[in-house]
This record gives C-alpha cells, sequence and structure tokens, in this order.
C-alpha cells in the first residue's frame, strides 16, 4: 500500500467532503484510505510520499472530445459551424491515414494527461483510423476512453452497410476486452444521419447493450433543418426514435426550449457541455443550470481542439462557470462545487462509471491529480484553494497524475506518451 | 546591441506583419530593427541570442487592474457585483495595511510578469496603501504602469477634502518623475462619487493634464440607480459632466445602446474591456465588436484578481474573442488579429502610450515576450502559431519577458519580484 500524506484531498463525493490535513492510501489499483491524517492507517503502508501541502482531485472526465483531429488544431478558426465543418474539417478528415490520426490521438492523450484529465469520451470519423494502432497508443498511455466511430448516412453506403462496418469495428474493440478502452454507439447527428440510420443505430446499441453518443442541438440551424425535414425540433425527433429512453450521451443541447429540458428531466440521456466550442462556432451557451435543475446529468467537454483550441478541462470548467452566471444574471449559479463536480463525478455518472471513477472514495480506482501551489503565484493565498481550483488554475498546474495507482504524469512531464516522436514528426 | 534570431516576430503593428524568419535587434532600451533575418544587421550586434524558433510578441498591455486587491483572491465567489462590493470588497479593503497592499501589489506583479504582461493600468483604493513602498516595488520589477488612487464620496470628507488628499497622492506619484510610473485621475464611477465630486474630478485632470480612469456602465442596475437619480443613463450623465471631450478609460461598459455606442465613437474616451469579470460577477457582454466598428478603442483587461480570478491576459484576450463571436451569432467576429491587437497596440492606445509600446516597431520600446512552443503539446502544429497564440496559448507558456530590453522573466522565471517572500509570508 502506497501512501500520500500531508495533502489537502478534494473528494467530489456526494457530501463533497474536503480534508485539509489530509491522507489517501492506494492498494495496487484502488483506493483504500480517504480521509483525514490517521498514524494507524499511515502504518500500515509500505511506501509514503510527502505531498509537501499538494492539492488531490479526482482524475477529470471529459465527455466528448474528438481526438483523431488533434493535428487540426488551429486549421481554420473565426468560422460559424456549418461552413467550418463542410469547407475545412470534412475535408481535412478525408486525407487522414492511420499514421496521421494516431499521432493525433498520442498529442490528445499527452495533452489530456499533463492537463490531469484520465478518463476520455470520444467520437471520431473512423475513415484513415487503425483502431488496433490506436488501442495501443490509449494503453500505453493508461488512460481510460470510450472510443467510438462515429456513423454518418453517405452517398455510396446504404444504412445497412454503415451499420456493418461499424458494427465490425465495434466488436473489435469489444474483443480488446479492455475496461480502460470501451465503445459506444455514436451516430454522428440528427443532420447527418438518415432517419433509418438513426433507428438502425438505436437498436444497434440495444442489442449490443452499449451507450449512445451523439450530437444534439447544437445550434438553431439544426433545429430549423430537422423541422423542416421530419416536421420536428431534434429533441422530438430523436425521442421518437426511442433516443431519449435508452443511456445516451447528447453532446451540446445549446438549442433546448422549457419543454425539452423538462423532458430531458426524464429521460436517460445526460448531457456533454462544451462551453467553448460552442462559444467559438458562434453556437450559443447551452441552459445547463436549468437542465441541473431538472435533474439531467451534465458533464464538462472540451470537443475537438480544433473548435477549442485546447484540451484543457479546468479552462473549461471555469468557462462553464462564468457563463451560467452572466446567462441566468445570478452570480450565485454553477457554484464551485457544481463546477468542481461536473468536471469529475458528474462526468463519471454520465459515461456510467460512476461506481469506478469520479471522485475520490474508498473502492474506487486510484485516478488522481495533484497539484503544488508553492511556487505558482496566481494560486495565492494558499488557503483559498477550492476558488483557486476553479476560477484560477490552469491545466498546466498539474504536477502528478496516477491513473489506477500508477503513475502517468510526474513534475509536468507525461511517462507514458513519447513526447519526442510528436513533435518532431508532425506529419502536417 | 542584442539580436534575436531564429524567431517569429508577430508585430502587432498597423499592417500586423509577421515575420517567420524573423529578426529582431535591440539597441538599449528600444527596437533598432524588427524585420527578415538580415546578416548584414546581425553582424552589427555584439550579442545574438538564438531564439530556437521562439515566437515574439509585444509585452501585453493590461487595461484596468486592481492590483493592491490581489490578497484578495478567492475571498468570496459566485455572488453579485453590488453585494459582492459591500459586503465582502470594501470592508476587507478597509482592513488593509501598507505591508498587506504592498506584499499584494508584489504578487501581481509577479504575476502579471510571469505571463507576459510589461504595463497595467491600476486604480487602487488609496486606504492602507504607502505609495512610496508601492512605487519602489513596480520599479523593481521593471514594469510600467499608470497607479491611479481612486476617488469616492464618503460622509465623512467634503468633496474638496477628497480632491485635495487625492491631488496630494497624484502630485506625489509626479514627482517621481518616472515614466514608468505614471498617473491618472481616477473617480470610482458615477454611482460612488457625488455629481460634484465628479464634476472636480474632470476638473483636476484638465487642471493637472492627465487623463481620466472610471468605471462606466457596468450593470443594468447601475444604469438603474443612475436614472433615478440623476434623470440620465451612465453614459449621458458622464457626458454631461465633460467625461466624453477629454481622454479617458471607461472601465466595462456593458450597458451601452446603440445609441450609446456612436456617441462613444464620437468621443475621446475608450474601452478597458473584462470580459471575464463582467461574466464572473453576471454583469453581462459588453458590446465590443459594436464598440469597435464606431471607432473607439478597446483595450483588455482583468479587472482584479478578486473577480476573475487570475491576471493572464492570454486566457482575457481568448475570452473576449469567444464572447464576440457567441454574442454576435457569427464566429467571423473578434478574429485572431483583432484579439492579439486587442491584448498589445489597442491597449497601448487606450494608455495614450501608443508611440511608445504596444508594438514591435523600431524606435519603439523594447517590451517584448518569447514563447518557446518546443515540448508544449497545446501549441502544435507550430506553423499554427497565430491560432495558438489566441486560440490555445496561456499565461504560463510565455518564457521569456523583456521590458526596455531588460530581461525579467527567464524560463518561466521572474527576475524582478523576490518570489520566496510573498509565499513563506502571506500576510493573511
Amino acid at each position: 500500500m502506497k501512501a500520500f500524506k500531508n495533502v489537502t484531498l478534494v473528494t467530489c463525493d456526494e457530501e463533497f467532503q474536503i480534508f485539509k490535513e489530509g491522507l489517501l492510501v492506494i492498494d495496487r489499483d484502488k483506493i483504500n484510505y480517504c480521509g483525514s491524517m490517521d498514524v494507524s492507517v499511515l502504518e500500515r503502508c509500505e511506501e509514503v510520499v510527502d505531498g509537501e501541502g499538494s492539492w488531490i482531485l479526482p482524475g477529470l472526465v471529459n465527455c466528448h472530445t474528438h481526438s483523431p483531429m488533434t493535428v487540426l488544431r488551429g486549421i481554420r478558426d473565426d468560422s460559424n459551424l456549418h461552413e467550418w465543418l463542410e469547407d475545412y474539417i470534412w475535408p481535412a478528415e478525408s486525407q487522414f491515414t492511420p499514421e496521421v490520426t494516431t499521432q493525433a490521438v498520442k498529442m490528445a492523450l499527452c495533452e489530456m494527461l499533463r492537463s490531469g484529465t484520465t478518463t476520455f469520451n470520444d467520437m471520431y470519423n473512423p475513415q484513415g483510423v487503425d483502431i488496433r494502432a490506436i488501442y495501443q497508443a490509449v494503453k500505453t498511455s493508461g488512460m481510460r476512453c470510450y472510443f467510438s466511430p462515429t456513423l454518418f448516412s453517405k452517398q455510396e453506403e446504404s444504412s445497412d452497410q454503415t451499420i456493418a462496418r461499424t458494427r465490425q469495428t465495434i466488436e473489435e474493440i469489444l474483443s480488446y476486452q479492455d475496461e480502460r478502452f470501451r465503445v459506444m454507439v455514436a451516430p454522428h447527428s440528427p443532420y447527418t444521419c438518415s432517419r433509418e440510420l438513426l433507428e438502425k443505430s438505436r437498436a444497434l446499441a440495444e442489442d449490443l447493450g452499449l451507450k449512445l453518443h451523439i450530437h444534439v442541438a447544437e445550434t438553431e440551424q439544426e433545429s430549423q433543418i430537422i423541422l423542416e425535414n421530419h416536421g420536428k425540433r431534434p429533441l422530438a425527433y430523436l425521442d421518437s426514435l426511442g433516443y431519449l429512453d435508452w443511456p445516451a450521451i447528447f453532446a451540446h443541447g445549446v438549442e433546448l426550449n422549457q419543454e425539452e429540458i423538462a423532458r430531458l428531466g426524464q429521460s436517460q440521456a445526460g448531457i456533454a457541455h462544451n462551453p467553448i466550442s460552442n462559444l467559438k462556432l458562434a453556437s450559443g451557451i447551452a441552459p445547463i443550470t436549468e437542465l441541473q435543475k431538472q435533474g439531467v446529468t451534465v458533464g464538462i467537454a472540451t470537443d475537438s481542439v480544433a473548435s477549442n483550441n485546447n484540451l484543457d478541462l479546468f479552462e473549461e470548467g471555469r468557462t462553464a462557470a462564468l457563463l451560467q452566471k452572466m446567462r441566468t444574471g445570478d452570480a450565485r449559479e454553477f457554484s464551485i462545487e457544481v463546477a468542481l463536480k461536473a468536471m469529475t463525478i458528474e462526468g463519471a455518472k454520465l459515461l456510467g462509471m460512476e461506481q469506478e471513477i469520479g471522485s475520490l472514495e474508498v473502492g474506487k480506482q486510484a485516478d488522481f491529480l495533484m497539484i503544488q501551489p508553492k511556487g505558482k503565484v496566481h494560486l495565492y493565498p494558499r488557503e483559498r484553494m477550492l476558488s483557486h481550483l476553479v476560477y484560477a488554475a490552469k491545466g498546466q498546474d498539474v504536477d502528478h497524475v496516477y491513473i489506477a495507482g500508477q503513475q502517468v504524469v510526474r513534475d509536468g512531464e507525461v511517462l507514458t506518451v513519447y513526447m519526442r516522436e510528436i513533435f518532431e514528426n508532425p506529419l502536417l
């Protein structure tokens, strides 16, 4: 057993406990003790790390991203969503090779680990992707993920063909039988999938017992398109196809009215909130406060770096908090506690992983990050730690990261992704 | 003369020139050459620094902050402006001692330098401030600033007394005759100063030939108060007192209608835009795009760390860009170029310093920052530098900072503020 003493623990559990003179003990991959300093517990440990006043948080959960797009960082900024997708992103993706996408995923893994994210939920265009190579990269990094191939309707392919191809990739992923590399069924969106493909994707999810992951209600334009083509707004349309009666991650949820928010509160779907991407593509601000009040689970997400342009979940959580205050006109909304939970345990809940990760609790996986405030002037005065974690900290403040008890970042250096390879050979 | 070769120069000048194989030469405190690599120029230099592919930007300009409040970081979050000010900030400030405020300013200097800011515009509550001690701290740091004592109306003091006291502080500052430590006349706001104090402040500015610095149109509540008490909205009220016919920095400008924006375009006043503080206190989003279209100069600012909660101008400039896209519904607004200029040359213009600082141009002061992208995965792919500077970079990415040709930050370490003193003795 390994102990971390002289640390402040921010548990992010239901009671949101803070232990100022804290002790965290891990037994192989799991948390064995999490609480106030206890000498009798400490004595049981073979190894003791002196945290020297560090702050410990659960590993962060990024609920919606597209890691193979990481090479597209900065490819096109200052563009609106549909032009950006159709004229820049999709043409660039059509040029992807397995070499490029694997490299891109490694860059993303490196950036996420560096900034304290230990679990991510990916949705990727399967074109130009060698899933086995990416699996190896993720496995080596130590990160946990859902890595789900996107389904699009294509002129040259029937729905049955798309489903068959996707089922094959999913079965490949399932064959790895690796808890840290899971998969969902991920139709891209109501506006890029035909009704038939959406129906068959929903059936596939039920058939395989997998969750759904889909972009929903990202822009006003989407609402108009779906209303015109299907006579319903996106949420009602998906509802009519059974998407609200099955565990689903809806990315974005910007364009939702009161009725739709109430319906989501009664559904099995939750929201992956991408505040920065929604600003950058001029989509809007999702009604997160109202969603949370209706009991909808909301996790924080970065989207891809092509519309963000980084994978820093500290910045994302802070932006989420700042935006809800302004949007509701009440600075008390989306408080520090709400923000830290959204970055951790609520994200875990959204992915259905709340029994395993998302908080510092005995029996859970030992996924956590450590921040040493010493020498970081923007994290002073030190005793106001909770405030700084939400309103001042950056991903770069993370010094150490552990996943399942294994150290993956030490003194800001990612140990499990070979960065030199990425930097010297950007493949662009 | 000292040369920086093997660098990419982002000039932020009128033409927004970029030199990819750039050479920057400084002669004592000034820029002697800024352009493409030129061997004949390089040969004239006694000292040559190999930038190894670094990016060089002008030093950043923070147009509105309150550095003596830096010890209040995190004192109270998740509160609306007027409650926050009256119940937390002002009572805390009333306890300030010169020892605390000098320490606080040192913390702010350290944080600003670390993140690439070389010039700041401060407005501080003079209670518990030893201006000479603070001047020494700023001078030692190397930073440039306007450091203006705020005027408030107080029950126990007449306007004449407040003006006399302020004039004394201003004359003390003027007696230093230091170009890097200047002063403005800074009445706090239309809602905290009586009409008489505002009139006398305006007269004092003209008498001393100094600019004005004032909070204006920060919240809807302010508009209501001023309308009730003076029969006009804040801008019209200040206009009637001559505040638009004299060089003035208006902090915030959130609550402005079309008519007011047009009037500002015809005035001598500019806006210090504090996007994060305006979100955090639920004030709103300033109509920056419209202001810029009317020719109003807009600089970027952090406000104090008590409502931000850091002094990172990269984060602030990015937030400004993201918010205007969302607010206007057009992702093309507040482009990369607009953002980088707002963080540099437009800020310099707002402070009336555009002949001295704000861009990399021959004859200007050698104030600049260097970022080495190597090893920083969120700044890859490297060739999309401009995008990364706005949409991905953090203050912590800054490696080196020079002011007037003197290095003040080296490898991320602030050379001119003694951090240990701050960290070991936070005085709280």
